[in-house]
């Protein structure tokens, strides 16, 4: 920007446009007519959307508004570093360490005080210690569950995925929410009766 | 789903996959590379992301999960009836009624105590009556007018938008946000300079 605007606004507006190229990376999930894949910017609204549906099925006390702004910038690294796939776990640890610098890196573009305030949620997201974190972590698994569960077991399918493999990867939903635990299976169970896993 | 699960759970499921088809509705502005038009799933995304960045420009004293809440909800009604260009003011009109009529329908797809909550808040967005929907409406004109300046004013000199349409349009922003007007207004004069609208 050209014209005189104060550092602290300025720098927001870098963050916001910034944050823009989230709109850019793609996921394995497609969207449920299977026209594209889905981006980490749509996903991003789609979890904090479903998190506020279902925040009564949380098993502990949450702060649902909490939970809805970890799901705002829980992707926000993708920037740096890409979408991993859940299920490439060699992918997934090399990731750990790069996407907490891309953490530091595009947080950092925010005046201090709020850096470190999204810096904070960022971390607390990751670190799956409280009740917000897990049910935040929990919604961020069941959306593309179900949206893989209604396409068909596309992307379990085109990347051998078996059924053991995806209860092993989403059980973690359970910390969150036995409730969605409990249809997730009851979801998993119905794609191998329908054959929509690798076997 | 064929499966055993309570009405409750089964009608706010139908709800999620409903709402995933906002992915599908294409908006006038394009995202900032320029490469693809911005949907309204990321641009709910990108507007909640962008108030929690700017929540303390606010006017007056605001309820920031509230304005979120309502930024993510707010353009759920175009799964029913598109988006409508800003500048439109003939279709604008026809909208209004066909978008009252899409919220009756879409929230009513969840249990009723929570159709009833989601269908204040978005009426209460529409209403522009409280702090927190002026802020919310401030922030999604903000968000295209950042990105069509970015973007070299395409989506202005495409439609011959001139100048004056532009102030004219984007001033409820100054409801919301003397700040945030100050910026936009700044960035309009620029705009000005740099030949980015209409005559």
């Amino acid at each position: 920007m050209e014209f005189a605007v104060d550092k602290k606004i300025k720098s927001q507006i870098k963050f916001i446009l910034e944050a823009d190229k989230l709109k850019k990376v793609l996921r394995k999930t497609s969207i449920t007519d299977r026209s594209r894949q889905e981006n980490s910017a749509e996903h991003s609204w789609h979890a904090a959307l479903i998190a506020l549906v279902f925040s009564e099925y949380a098993n502990e006390k949450i702060d649902t508004s909490k939970v809805i702004k970890m799901l705002l910038l829980h992707d926000l690294v993708e920037i740096e570093v890409g979408d991993t796939f859940l299920y490439d776990d060699t992918k997934r640890a090399q990731a750990e360490h790069r996407e907490a610098e891309a953490a530091k890196k595009i947080f950092g573009m925010l005046p201090d005080e709020q850096a470190q305030d999204f810096a904070i949620l960022w971390h607390e997201f990751e670190g799956k210690k409280t009740a917000e974190a897990r049910f935040a972590k929990a919604i961020d698994r069941f959306a593309p569950l179900l949206m893989n569960y209604m396409n068909d077991g596309d992307v379990w399918m085109q990347n051998g995925i078996s059924s053991e493999q995806c209860v092993k990867k989403n059980i973690p939903i359970k910390d969150g929410s036995e409730k969605l635990w409990n249809y997730a299976h009851a979801l998993i169970q119905s794609g191998i009766e329908k054959g929509l896993f690798a076997k």
